[in-house]
């Protein structure tokens, strides 16, 4: 599936989108505005003039592949910038996941109409002591039965313990705040079949590199789990990007061009045939070499980042392939050997 | 019981207080002002310093006859001067009548317990599904127990219906009003042995004289059964001050000078005393002429009321019981005995 | 003028309507009704379907004498029915009379102006000092201006003081409050001729006889005055109802039937032509006796007025010239000369 | 200057603060609890026992090198971790940025001044207009000036145009929002020696790496300027770490262990004598190179980060020089001649 997502003065910027989509690049503002636009369309934003005016004054769309809009009410829509996005979709306000998670839980119902049989008692008790014969105006009580909104809005609260003591959500591991998420959503999507998608805006730099690993993994089997769950993540800090063979083509760059990739066998087999020696990776040390240079891929950089010999060759050729006219330079340095023999030296 | 009540430059207004007060007299800028402070006094009202410039900047207070600070606490209070005002006690928001009048009826502590064990195994269900395991720290729900206030101002509405056709309260008659408002007191105060004080002003230029002399029939029952009740009336016209035996001593006269009536057979044989004839109206017309001249006692009118010959004699011989120096007088005519066989003639 | 309210099983009750009307009669509950109506009808409620159910769901109406709709919004509309009322009108926020008669004060917009002058001017200032260079982008802050309501409602407060010290609202006197009142209402009219229609329920039992007088007197000046003023008054004690040769036909009754007074000259000559005796009362005398009497007119009274012996004949045959079939008795008493003479004795 | 941030479990955190202090390391947890710390501690949060469960119930400090403690209002307390925080500051909400610098512009004062005269030519204008003559009792209005707040908040919006049309906040630049951020604070501190302490976290993803270097000597050139002026920034992407002589102290590494740097000459001389071969970099590159792997410094990976040849052995020597034992290996390969010419060589 294809996103076409409108620009005020660029080509409209074309998103492949899978069940786990992944955008990196060095062009910062055009991900910010790509998220942006994401957000207020599916996060249901009502428009102001000043919002419209960089467009003409006309709501920007979405288009997918066939040039059809994609409707704003497509996916329930879930956006975690930061923790604190996180905090609110744990709580049970109205429209939040724990919220719409909750109510899904089938069993409540019954003990709901249970609760509102005794409101009906209620009422006819007050009715019964009441029993007011003023001329001829009855005068009686009538119940609103309770709802399970009002119930879950009112009178249920979540709490965070270790050793039977209370704290904050603030206080809970960030790696234990996703987990939390993570389990509502398979809760929730285990009653449902309705569509959902969930941003993740540079949530890895609050988590160590493993714990992201593991939450990775974790969205890898929901979404297996769950045809009607599609991520979009946006993924902050070299390293983090996650590249494999089925996702591949869904992680998009936005950097001087905007590319997605292909599937990773094709680069395997394209970059093997520019590479200068014979020593060419194995497939599994070309998957971590693509994770490291794709943020840094069609994109021409005032300061080149430090890389690895190979990674450098890899990222020259992949620009190459893009035909992204673009090489980075490597500092040749005379010493080589005497460094490698002190890198591969014992303490 | 007295009240002697703060007056910000007179003497203390002294209000002679039983389980039925009536307050009436020619003097209606100091009736509103009794009134005003019997309202803020007992009805708990902040001052402000405008509100207390007056008082030289002190709390006004009524005592009682020991010189002793009445409490301004001593009663729950309710002021009805408007049906405005007794609308907003047939409602069921917190502090008026018809709330405190729900949460007595017992039978309904049950059903909330019951509703309460519902609430907690949604809890448990809750929890049982949520079974999150994130590292140490433990997730889950607490319940908070629906309270019977939440109940009642959220889940009941009052209604009144005639013929299954809903209609607002400000249809219902005056009369019905003031029998609902009457009887869910009764239903309070066989609950509680908490002490009501009501005022009641004007209220009778609402009803016909015929309902007012029911209502105040059903409020001497009221008193009768909860020594705890009490109520202060100011009544508005002619006709509708009430006079017996056990309510003269207070009956409250705010005119030129402000007292209290005696017994009404201690009046009566001082009335009889200086009537001018021998004879003198039976003991229950002199009733009935007390409740029409009591309002017009101790005061010196610019236009004196259209009053029988009777009455007449009646009232100024009260107002010298009084030391009250002043004699309405009476228009003499020579055509008397043909105006009264005028009257006397059918039609 | 005639307004014919709408009532929801009644024919629809006949209001001949004035500059000045005067709504007495025994009838209580149809008093009610009749104000509650004008209330909700020119206050311009919005109606719930309770509000409407006894005129089959369908908006009450007031015609006027060729059956055609009255407007809603024919009147500015003021109600007083309490001193609490009067308060809010005195009160500076939207819609009230204070905030009208403010707002219509000319010298104020010069004000006005010269304040918003000084706020373009600090945006200048402002937008000088920003002065923001940020690449395409032009920061600037734009001010909105200052309105009179903002200002009226927010900067200025009333006040009462008496020697230097400010006091509430409630310790003005009432007789003070009314005039308070009237003075704004003049200072109002005298810049608009837009329409506006006063209620005032019952407000003469707050203030005494000597100063409804007063007022009448001024609500009369101000109707000659201001041709776009209306007043309808519900006089509630025996003695507040005014009558006099202009207004007399806009004094209605709502009483057993619902009638207006003829021309003052027309019933002085029509009783004296009834009358018992040669020696009926002057004029002066008769318009007196027709303050008193036209409360009682058109009812079946239970428990009769205490009336002298003359307005109780003008009673009788006012009755009889509205056909309406019913005559109060007097009590005759053999002592009437000993009676007589104690009255006109001195002390 | 040392902040020593308070942990439940672990000993202080100690930070070395200057006026412009970097947070980097592999410790994301960690570094978010720091950050959470400075928020609520600086930020006045009114703690909940929730809150404080983990520092058994006492509010958790943070103290200075001689053990005393910092005070939580030593600083105005700004947060930026998302440009949502970004446009709440230049909004003129109280205790917004934008609302502390409009109201040092003291030209503004004598605008007002100007106001409130107009405001109080009102008063009098209404005062001589409403001439109240009622008994004792004055009636008259008084006037509230309005303050500077109150102008600012209610009578000036920010807008932002291009072209002549106005634009959300969102459509400018992430790099244009941070110079507006700037250039507000600039002028606030030109009024003002009062203290701000201005935390940026990870707000570094979403500007270019161009954009972010011009912004980092903007705060630069401004703590020179404003000795009260101090920043800490949490800088998220590998690249983004600033380092020179001047701050490099103040660069603190959460990782493994948690350290700040030396001075730059110190370290460029230590590494220098471990250094393997005599080909040592130039001072500027070794700087660059600090840059490039402190943030990997002081903990053991998973995955290595792919770095050249060169910043592999100064991290691995900056790791002996903190005696963290730890080595990062290079991937060694027998064709680095081939990848190198194929380096150098043109397209």
């Amino acid at each position: 599936m294809k996103f076409f997502v409108q620009h005020p003065y660029k080509e409209r910027i074309e998103l492949n989108i899978g069940a786990i989509t992944q955008i990196v690049g060095q062009n910062n503002e055009l991900k910010y505005y790509t998220w942006q636009i994401l957000n207020w369309y599916f996060g249901g934003k009502k428009y102001s003039s000043e919002d419209l005016s960089i467009f003409d004054y006309e709501e920007p769309t979405i288009l997918d592949e066939v040039g059809e809009i994609v409707k704003r009410n497509s996916y329930h829509y879930i956006d975690i910038s930061s923790f604190k996005d996180l905090l609110e979709q744990i709580e049970y306000k109205k429209g939040t996941l724990a919220h719409a998670y909750l109510r899904k839980i089938v069993d409540i119902v019954a003990h709901l109409e249970r609760i509102n049989e005794q409101v009906e008692l209620i009422e006819e008790t007050m009715n019964r002591h009441i029993n007011l014969n003023c001329g001829q105006v009855e005068y009686h009580l009538e119940n609103r039965p309770l709802t399970l909104d009002q119930l879950l809005t009112k009178n249920f609260s979540p709490f965070f313990t270790i050793d039977n003591m209370n704290l904050s959500f603030e206080w809970v591991s960030n790696t234990d705040k996703l987990s939390l998420f993570l389990e509502m959503l398979d809760g929730l999507l285990s009653q449902t079949t309705e569509k959902y998608l969930i941003v993740l805006k540079y949530i890895d730099s609050f988590v160590s590199e493993e714990s992201y690993t593991i939450f990775y993994k974790q969205i890898c089997q929901l979404v297996k789990k769950y045809p009607n769950l599609t991520f979009i993540l946006f993924p902050s800090d070299q390293g983090y990007l996650k590249i494999d063979e089925e996702n591949s083509k869904f992680v998009n760059i936005l950097s001087d061009q905007v590319e997605h990739l292909y599937d990773v066998e094709f680069m395997y087999e394209s970059v093997a045939k520019h590479y200068p020696s014979n020593n060419f990776p194995t497939r599994e040390d070309f998957r971590i070499s693509l994770e490291t240079v794709t943020p840094y891929l069609l994109t021409k950089m005032l300061r080149q980042p430090s890389l690895s010999l190979v990674d450098s060759v890899v990222l020259n050729i992949l620009n190459q392939l893009f035909h992204f006219n673009y090489r980075i330079r490597y500092p040749q340095t005379s010493d080589e050997k005497l460094l490698q023999k002190f890198l591969e030296s014992k303490n």
